[in-house]
């Protein structure tokens, strides 16, 4: 049974994903459809990637992953289907797929052009329901690659997510999301943690830590921890982190190596 | 695998859908579960209405749809079954199914009268779990529509959807749902929209544009799109519409067909 | 197809949810997943208890329940595995499973250590996927409970549900959670029901109502009726209760037998 995972801003209360599955069992009735999440935040673009970014992994070759956060959807965008590390990756050509491709660095694309793969007729606004979705059934039915356009290249591109040397011994991050729990998710890794000394945040000087539910602490004492997604995430015991720095995605993070000088 | 599809207000907090589907399985272990919503807002009878009308479709012949949005549980309202489009529905008798049977015209309805397709002791509270889920179990193995009651008719109907003439060149529509983005959706359709020039909602003019990322216009623009459910939609460029008209459903949409007088 | 249900505190925005799935049906790409829930209160173990503790029945023999509300993930609380019901419960010791057990009160349980069935490396703050998804996923293929670990016993423990006898003719229970709708679910139980008068909570009496949605009420009213649940629930028709009594999880309810003196 083939696997389509769905990553959308849809949200839950309207019948946006039920119609998207609908479409897709329709054409491919053996097929096994997972929710990775549908709250994106509406339009937010580098949180779809971020999120497909921690978990596409933990699928099995040949899961093809929709995403559909799509603020270009009925301009000239284009939609594509991108094949990376032995799965598939289908929806709108704004980014969403970029860091995967920066990480995995050997991937290929196309353009879907070719509409007897579409539902009919194609709305202006849910391509999501009309190109994407029976495009990755078409997929899982074992539709070759090919079949739904040219090959192309110039994929549109998020800004990197690698933290900058800003001088001798700092290095300059940022926070690239907040999840849940309020955890400040930075875009330092291991790599980094194992030089670094400590973090700095709106001013804030913040110690390594080796796990969440330490001894000895404060529920307002933050530390660091190296998350499940492969980056340093800032925490606090039983509160939200985010909260207490007034932190927001984007925000700076300096890397103290502790080699100053 | 045949499907059934769930549509309710029983939010994600509680345990509500997962008995439901526990219920299911435990009738047939074979049988597919989609999730249209569960975010249907507290015993809004119409907006469960308006979200299955806008999905049915894209289901395969033989689908079951349970759709429990129930301010009546517990009372005597009927428990129904409906044969319509080559699609079952089953739920409460309150409407949530009208539009739909409006719209189709051709369908035949029974009540659920026949309890041992019911899962006992049946609850004053929840038939979600105790009525519906296990009929929708049972038809999904075979069970003929006439084992679980006699044929009925006089449904509970909701007010009907369409917009009414007012005046010379004038159509009186109405915002009948305003989904996660904040586009408005109107009553208003294709063939509306041929003989349309403008609409006026609270007392503002709205043009007709062609897709949302149009070109050239600010983010307060307001502007209609002939939306994916099939209805005329006001929206505004990466800004939410309802916010800009201060929208509530059931609100008025005057549409000026340009032939004044 | 063997089922896994998931019930968890890590909401709908993250990746979470979808990376746990992931890991599952890449050891079994079989099974059959079903979410309970994932907006469990953040660490809030009393609601992922009270609400397993609601549906578990409601799934076949076999099904393994994994519930992650796990606030000392990354400390030393152990990882368990119980089979109970003839079903299977995964997660961390914390007391998130006593209540069934209480119930059922035949058990056994196993302290998951056996690290050949976790993925590697095994991250300090996502046992969901790391520990407990693939535990019951290798449960699911029929790998016997003895592989994972020692049999253990003294469990972690929750305060028993029971309500208490505090006078002549007085028990006093409590509110123990609270619903989408605002009703207001209390430990008292149906062998209560059956010799109780009227309740009292916050200074106000509360009659006995046979079923929701009673004529001749306002929608102020307060009424009790015997919940899906198997508990006693306050409600009121078309309001939450809880808004009516200003309630929270916790609050005592006296149910007065009408035996007084």
């Amino acid at each position: 049974m083939r696997i389509i995972t769905l990553l959308t801003d849809f949200g839950a209360q309207d019948y946006f994903v039920g119609a998207m599955k609908g479409v897709i069992i329709s054409i491919n009735s053996e097929v096994r459809i997972v929710d990775i999440t549908h709250e994106i935040p509406p339009q937010d673009i580098e949180s779809a990637a971020f999120n497909l970014l921690c978990c596409y992994k933990d699928f099995p070759e040949g899961t093809i992953h929709v995403a559909v956060v799509d603020p270009g959807v009925g301009s000239n965008r284009r939609a594509i289907l991108i094949e990376c590390a032995h799965q598939f990756f289908v929806g709108p050509d704004n980014g969403v797929f970029s860091w995967l491709c920066q990480k995995e660095s050997n991937f290929r694309a196309i353009e879907i052009t070719n509409d007897k793969f579409f539902r009919h007729p194609v709305s202006q606004t849910f391509h999501g329901r009309d190109i994407f979705a029976p495009v990755a059934a078409a997929i899982s039915t074992g539709v070759a690659m090919e079949e739904f356009g040219p090959a192309i290249d110039g994929l549109a591109q998020l800004e990197p997510l690698e933290p900058k040397k800003v001088g001798q011994g700092i290095i300059e991050g940022a926070i690239i999301n907040i999840d849940r729990f309020g955890n400040c998710i930075t875009n330092l890794t291991r790599d980094h943690l194992s030089v670094v000394a400590k973090l700095m945040v709106s001013g804030r000087e913040i110690g390594l830590r080796p796990f969440f539910a330490a001894e000895g602490m404060d529920d307002s004492d933050l530390f660091c921890v190296f998350g499940s997604a492969g980056f340093v995430e800032i925490a606090a015991r039983n509160r939200s982190a985010a909260e207490i720095l007034e932190a927001r995605r984007g925000q700076a993070v300096l890397a103290l190596t502790g080699r100053i000088g």
